[in-house]
């Protein structure tokens, strides 16, 4: 049984993770910042006496280290980062930070108190626009978002620390995550506009944008299979579901499961946001090759997840 | 003609390319903070009257933004970075401040101030050991240096940056380099060895170790070439020589110049210090395709770097 640090364990895929490592039996200690975790996603976790939550910046590196000290783990999953794609275009300080240098500090942790083991959250944003179905291997790495960039920086560190300092990791790269704890996304924004206007959704882009939803607990299933059963220095796979969906679906269904009949409005041009990427694919071979696939296709996982909104805000949380 | 801000404008590779720029008309100004660079590199440099010199740390923003703000730069060449590889092992910070945060500073200072084209220098290091000859859409990219995980980070925001903000990038990634003015490296440290003892040259690794080494004349050359012909948003080329030196035959070269007859004692083990790659090849077709060749081999480039250093050291400069 791992002593797992879990930062961002707060948060959305940090909560699930969370909970799913106590079920089987290990120790998990969350630092989060609560700034976009939510103490109430570990509702769960709270009652395991192999769970301890502390409250912390990673950036603020005394006290990081501190909790490293007196905490003796052999494994970090490290998924503190920002979440947020769009925001960091007016600033990009905000992923710098949050997204890169939290890793940063986190792999000077490990060397600092010789923790070996990391498991870390990346992203098809490293990919950048790549017009082709990427596999792990894909060449030349431009992302086009600062929050891809932040990531493919974070794995850059990730590799010389563990060549350097004799840390093994596993490199696990996400698609859009989709499902319950979400807080944010296009789902959010389409139901929040639908609430304050009814009868029309504006839409940013053409609608066309076409990607992936993978659902939270088949990410996170992927996530632990990864790191259960493979062990190279570093081991890296591409997660994801082969069926994608169309920002034009996913309104519908949002407008359908609202039980309204809104007209849709696109603001036009192919994408939502500059650093947007409007169309992506993987390639999943390699971690179908593990013997794992995701229970729910795209529009199941978004339906799911707009189910989960809906409900929640009424007060029937557990869909 | 451009007017240019050159950072690291001092150093090794950098005060060869300023020298160059103002042969062709450009107007130069260099920012560095003299821990690496060498005044001494500029004499040349400030006789003409488009250059301009200006002591600084990019870490210190505030300074960076005003120079941004006075200069009206156009293009800036951002070669500042650490270039001791082995130094970052015991200290990663070293490379994270010096070649990653030294970057990102300067994007910041390029989004803030409007200048639109990046040149930089990035390096063999981002492909880390691969085993293959690596053309520039080699992946994936796990770097074993903090050196090329910094350069590997560097690479990634300028592509975000250049996505958000209308920016251009020319990213040329060179090999070991050597000849006039460089300041570190195997060749001064064999120099140095067989000073304090004639007799026996202590060799890091079995000599084996086998790399091209490219003339600093002829990597200036390139990195123009591909600065004045080339026009995508992200222009990205490996700079290099076909030919190899192994590290054997360096140290021979160096007794043999020096007049010595030394033994060589080899340390052992396929590679100098961690994070050092043992063996490494470039593919190069695609500046070739540019029409460019190094004028000097590998181990013409090497022969001629032990010259200068030993006619410097006895006041004879200018190879």
């Amino acid at each position: 049984m791992s002593n797992i640090l879990m930062t961002g364990g707060a948060g959305f895929i940090g909560s699930h993770l969370t909970d799913e490592l106590l079920k089987r039996g290990h120790k998990v200690t969350v630092f989060d910042n609560l700034s976009l975790g939510r103490l109430s996603n570990l509702e769960d976790a709270q009652k395991s006496s192999d769970f301890k939550f502390i409250e912390g910046d990673i950036l603020d590196k005394n006290l990081l280290f501190s909790v490293f000290k007196e905490g003796n783990f052999d494994t970090v999953f490290h998924m503190a980062a920002n979440s947020d794609i769009a925001k960091s275009h007016a600033n990009p300080n905000v992923d710098f930070d949050n997204t890169m240098s939290t890793t940063y500090n986190v792999l000077l942790a490990m060397k600092e108190f010789g923790v070996k083991n990391i498991v870390f959250a990346s992203t098809s944003a490293i990919y950048g626009e790549t017009g082709v179905k990427v596999g792990e291997d894909f060449g030349p790495l431009f992302p086009i978002s600062h929050y891809g960039a932040s990531k493919l920086a974070s794995e850059a560190y990730i590799s010389s620390f563990c060549e350097n300092y004799g840390i093994k990791a596993w490199i696990t790269r996400f698609p859009n995550v989709v499902g319950e704890r979400a807080t944010h996304g296009a789902i959010y924004d389409f139901i929040n506009k639908l609430r304050k206007n009814p009868n029309e959704l504006e839409v940013l882009g053409d609608g066309t944008q076409v990607k992936p939803y993978l659902y939270v607990k088949d990410l996170v299933e992927a996530i632990l299979l990864v790191w259960e059963t493979t062990n190279e220095k570093i081991n890296y796979y591409n997660l994801g579901v082969e069926t994608r969906s169309t920002v034009k679906e996913m309104a519908e269904m949002v407008i359908e499961e609202m039980g309204l009949n809104a007209k849709i409005r696109y603001t036009g041009g192919d994408r939502g946001w500059i650093g947007d990427v409007p169309e992506f694919s993987y390639s999943l071979d390699k971690i179908h090759a593990l013997g794992w696939c995701p229970k729910l296709t795209s529009n199941e996982a978004v339906r799911k997840s707009i189910r989960y909104i809906l409900d929640k805000d009424y007060g029937k949380v557990g869909v």
